[in-house]
């Protein structure tokens, strides 16, 4: 550490006080809020590891090069944002632990409003290539009693690691909802998750590369959960064993995620009876549902 | 301030060691710090001000639209620096407080290499609009000693509030350099600094609107000062009683660069005996340089 002299420390912390006063005259309490923390913590950062003044303009540089590759269909933001796990960190904040229930992760940039409802037991996939998996599990509050009539709606990419808005042809694959029965019980057939990079071809990839990271994401699910009263859940599962667990590129792994994908030889009975070439998965995901914050 | 659990303040703190982490391959020390840094700045502001997922939308979308704005002409990202303090605070953390050595400023968007020399007491303006403003001083080390043959950059808007720069017709207007004589003493004549706003039609100047904060910048004049075996001085001088001194929309003020412009009524003989049509003003600005940093 560099040690810095009273006198500098001074004029660094003034120059801070003043810029903070700067926001006195701000109208919107939470905005002013906002403005001085970022405020406190730009500065702290820039003093904490003497930033020079190459790096402050490789900073400037970054920022527009992330600018300049964002379209409407490509958010280079989001993915820094992702990557430096303050996605999470929001997702975090705003969904705060609340005895067992279950845990949130990022919602990711691929959930599409108005996905196909299926029956109890039907396919999601719809011709979206990969792996049967059967995935069942209960929705409950969290006294344990079950709850019926709620909504889930899940979506995941293909064994490419594509989702299916990220086809050119207008596919809905690999996406839908459904309701639990009577008894809070939930039960689907999908496909059995596989990893995929996120898009790594800009700044942020480059970042990643430089710092000797992967742009992988952990195999999963995706999961969104709704009731009326109770506080709605996003989350994903993740595949026990898959080695992307301790590195997933943006950090949405939580432990009480990660759920056992059983694997069954070609030729294993279905739960349903229906007839599946070749190998499948089967995993189980019992949810707990928060109430809703009053 | 909202009490957070402690099962949720070890969630918390867990995702930001798990992020903290990812980087523990980064084969650059000095960018493995950069990176660390960032994050834990970046989650405890999370953290601390509890940031809801609608205004971490609103900053993606902020960041994106400083992107789309900014061209190799109009840099927004910078501005962004600017109006944070972010500049100047790097300024500050490279051009440590070294005795009674002059303070830095921000170099700002206007300096261009390659200005015209102008002999001792000659003129910088080249006709850009403005009262005339006669300008002297001397350079001195830390010592009091004087420093002859320094070579000393000036630049300064003209009184419409523009650089020579952003006039569309190549003109070389207010920018100039010369040399300190044998005593360490300069003179020239310049214009006297007027008030102008930083652009402000972009999400920088809607962001500086909505904290009831003005896009003008304090009445300045741009100094460069180079010597071998003395640090580079970048600073600026400031008028005094300009009502814009305590809100300078980029922080670049320091006490110690603020002088007295004396205003000379119509017909006041000049230093040099040069005629001047109506008022001028007078200003001296003594600079000390700060050894090479070794």
């Amino acid at each position: 550490m560099t040690t810095v002299p009273a006198q500098q420390q001074d004029r660094e912390e003034r120059l801070t006080e003043l810029v903070v006063r700067s926001f006195d005259a701000c109208a919107n309490p939470r905005l002013q809020r906002l403005m001085v923390g970022l405020v406190r913590h730009l500065h702290a950062y820039i003093r904490e590891v003497r930033l020079t003044e190459a790096e402050w303009a490789e900073a400037i540089d970054f920022l527009t090069r992330c600018g300049h590759i964002t379209t409407d269909k490509r958010q280079e933001f989001i993915l820094l944002s992702d990557t430096l796990g303050a996605s999470m960190q929001t997702i975090a904040v705003n969904n705060e632990a609340y005895g067992e229930a279950t845990e949130a992760s990022v919602v990711g940039p691929f959930f599409v409003e108005g996905s196909p409802e299926v029956p109890l037991g039907g396919d999601i996939s719809n011709g979206a290539a990969g792996e049967a998996c059967w995935v069942e599990g209960s929705v409950r509050d969290t006294e344990g009693r079950p709850l019926p009539g709620v909504l889930i709606e899940v979506w995941e990419a293909d064994e490419d690691g594509r989702y299916d808005v990220q086809y050119d042809d207008d596919r809905t694959a690999a996406r839908a909802h459904l309701y639990t029965d009577d008894d809070g019980n939930y039960r689907f057939w999908g496909i059995t998750p596989t990893p995929y990079p996120i898009p790594h071809d800009g700044p942020v990839g480059t970042m990643l590369e430089t710092v000797g990271r992967s742009p992988l994401r952990a195999s999963h699910l995706h999961f969104m959960v709704v009731h009326e009263g109770y506080r709605t859940l996003v989350t994903h599962i993740f595949v026990q064993g898959d080695p992307l667990l301790d590195s997933d590129a943006v950090f949405g792994v939580k432990e009480s995620l990660v759920q056992h994908f059983q694997q069954q030889p070609d030729g294993t009975p279905t739960p349903d009876g229906r007839k599946v070439d070749g190998t499948w998965s089967a995993v189980r995901f019992d949810i707990v549902l928060a109430p809703a914050r009053t």
